[in-house]
């Protein structure tokens, strides 16, 4: 099944994009049923980075890179590619070589469920990477893999196209499809936050807020 | 045994938990003669916080945070929330709107053996956590737990009262009853700590300061 | 075995220690052909650092940091100190009173498969250590280990006098007799990745730069 | 996205399901080119067990085992079930009781990316299951999820109906649409298997069986 | 603290301990509210073994078993020993000579948040041992710890005198106050269990023997 | 450095090698000081056996097991193969039709910190092997590695030649020179435990045995 490149893939518009982006991990996640989350294992190689994109999905063979070559010429602007290997690795796929071929192509980071290097570099450069590991460990250019199919990538299914956001609290895919609607629904979600975060920050609480005494009363919480 | 809030807890003086704070997880733990630090997974989501608390401790059923509502409202000046889940979890029980009421309650700060979402914010807010995950993940407020009961978190025994300390190295634990005796005693060590560190700063070897060439020698270390 | 201290051990020259700390981990792993590197479980307790020194290794007990007393006195300026321990362990070997006393030796980090505490400090004393665990656990000083033999450090050999360069990708060793020669191939590697580097920023892909399209095609790769 | 129940899946024929089952894990890997293999952490209870079965599918909150005794009712002879928590979840969603009603069903196994229990019974029965963990943690019965819907399970996708072969080995999934092409290619390859093992059993080695030796030597390997 | 022989500990009787033996784990973690399980990394060195006991507690240093002669001195029939080390450690405390020497003084097992060695002969010797880890790795008898203190044992609390019940399934500890209250409920549960194991294998679902249809459709499931 | 076959390595006596498998892992580790040990993650595919044999060394990249076959031609009657793969890596290199082959080489069995599959035809077979994971992934035959130089096999240094010893407690690596000197100690220790295992199986205390009452007294063991 491996050696295939699709290269006419559909995008959301940039501005849906971007205003995921804008909104968060946590808020899309909770914004479309809470559905969608990366493992845990995958962490920022630095803090305080919020991006969305759109996905250059790659499925490529454990500790060969070949198909991130491939994948760069399929980048267009507001791009992130996700990889995933076809089994479990942490080699250094990936390292400010490519970095700087990807940014030349507006790619606006990547998330990769294995290792990568040159992180001092790629911190300078500004392009953020969420990967299962850090390992300087280098890879080889052997066997093919895939661009552009749907992949598994740290347990979520990430299908080209989709929208990927990512920040310090890990990362979220969000299906083309319903990428506008997920939007719409995270900014509401943002919306009813603010006035909570101003009531709760006034000294209200939760329990009053969001009326909770009564439901625990009747589920038989005892003060003591 | 679930279900269960206790109210009046007794705490520690201020100044004894602030004494505490400035000696810092490893020269507490040392005072104590070496006990109640937590397990090494538990790792602050920002470097450089140190503080102390008196703990009001979470027993919360995994992937359920509601009795994080109601802990807040048990919060004095000075505490730290203390959650363990009662299995294994690494979902993310708490994020920025929580961490606004915690605030507004002058809570310090979160111990939780479990995840945590919203980093970034609470970053920003300086609201400090120490955690075994970063995830985005909902959780749900379905099922009781209790507030202020002994808990097992990350390996060590917390009572509510109790003081917790944290900084970059982990998290130590110090019983109510023995806070003021444990805070002289690591007084006591970081004075000690400072003419050693002049001496070795000065070049002096823990060798000859320690008096250990005797007793190595006697031992059988060889030079060759 | 244990309980031998090797005082007069080769060090490489400082000026080619210098170079490969320029060239850093992912570098110097490539131009010694893809080997020394040690376990992507050895991380920095900062971010930021890049160092090279000749190695102190030292064999120590779980939980017992007596050795690194003994490894100080051998320290020269551009030393490294790299400690195994001879069974897996976390406890806190090292925190900033051996840091104080190992920096008034020259001493310019420490590798250590095994825990740390003091971070702040040592985070403000610019000492930069790698470790498998961050860990306030104290250690004892009771039983011998060994200063300056071959150890296994976290998967990989390290001979004393061998050259152990460390940044934020994690930890490469470079045989001691090997280092003149790894840094020439280092410093070529570099030069080359430079006029690499620039045609990438300029747009051109690695498909192209690396001429790459034809065994791509010859392999199979379809375009769809 | 949660709550709903899908009750007439389509399977493949008993016939092909019990050919995979004859085939294996490791063979069906590799007839179907070497997809559809869930993590290495999912482990059998007992050893020995070797079942395919059509996927009952089931999306379950961590540590709320519900849906199973919604997925029960929807099993037909020669089903397995296959359980993915919504988030990392080790806690004990299944038992001997369980066990009773699926057997009585003729279910012919569970995997399960969490936890179970009453191995010791389990083992008795019969009742093979694949699983990341054995946790007596008992479960609660209170949020909906869902049964035959799509699920990613261990890494792999798995749509109801598909087959799921699982053995020593691990477990192995294969599209409903590809099962009898797949089954097709897995007994000839073990056809093919066959006379290799014989000659490779006196004595010929893989070298020449495979006609190795000139592409070695053309890569460069030396024989010292 | 450490460095304590506490002789005469208060036992349950021999016949609550067999009849919590014969409940095992899971039926006894759910008579008791659901509490009291060891973490899942303790797993039996052999499958098939279903044991309790009365807890003689260790609190050893990493790497050090001298505490367990102590122990052992303090054995009586019934008695169960439980180690948990004072810092992380997979060390092998503990083989087949202390195996003679335990099983000499009528004890029934052995609980170890740390390694152990020689599984071979202590299978022969049906000697059962849970633990974090089976290594080799040789330990020192240097440091003291404590016999029959409070533990902290793979995150369970476990006071001397407590009764240990442990099988496939795992570790769970019932404190010594309420083990005969314990071992009526789990009894009480078995017999439960029987007459719903009788009904399941005949055919009837969970779904009606719970009477769950009715609360899953006002929770909104949909058959579709 | 990859690309080298050694093929003339000196062996141990097969009676030596006997020997040491007649005494096991823990007692061999012990004989030669405490060192040789393997990580303990490395544990056999089925229970029960016990085999010693002369290393024949693989280092081989992740996820191609081309070497094997190379390095099968180099076996003698006594061998067993040790495989090291360049980077971490879970793939299964190794299965029935390589076992088949290694066999009829009269090789005892496979050391391998990776994968390894048709773990229950290996298990038919008799074919013993430690690992670090079973996994059914397929791997490739395109890069080279080497066979008979030194390697680091999960963490312990093995040399072509060197004795591996391996049971149910892991895995031991013995030097070659060594061999025969440790084969003495390793005997002559087990000739000491026979008297002790009588001593103690008679219900005589290792306190008195080993005469340490007077130590733990004077290091202020109390007893309460």
């Amino acid at each position: 099944m491996a050696g295939i490149v699709v290269q006419n893939i559909e995008r959301p518009a940039l501005s849906v994009i971007d205003g995921l982006a804008a909104c968060g991990v946590a808020t899309v996640h909770e914004a479309q049923g809470r559905t969608g989350l990366l493992a845990p294992h995958m962490r920022p190689i630095y803090a305080g980075a919020r991006i969305a994109g759109s996905a250059v999905t790659i499925s490529a063979p454990p500790g060969d890179n070949w198909m991130i070559h491939v994948a760069i010429e399929q980048l267009k602007e507001g791009d992130v590619m996700v990889l995933a290997p076809t089994s479990p690795c942490s080699d250094g796929y990936f390292g400010d070589l490519l970095a700087t071929s990807a940014q030349a192509r507006k790619c606006r980071g990547l998330i990769i469920d294995a290792g990568v290097r040159d992180v001092r570099d790629l911190t300078r450069m500004n392009f953020p990477i969420w990967s299962r590991a850090v390992h300087a460990q280098g890879t080889i250019k052997a066997t093919l893999g895939s661009v552009n199919v749907p992949i598994v990538c740290a347990g979520a299914v990430v299908n080209p196209g989709d929208v990927v956001v990512a920040d310090d609290d890990g990362v979220c895919v969000v299906p083309r499809a319903e990428a506008a609607d997920v939007l719409q629904k995270a900014q509401a979600r943002e919306a009813l936050e603010e006035s909570k975060r101003t009531r709760l920050a006034a000294g209200e609480l939760g329990l009053d807020l969001y009326d909770m005494r009564g439901k625990l009363e009747q589920m038989g919480l005892k003060y003591v």
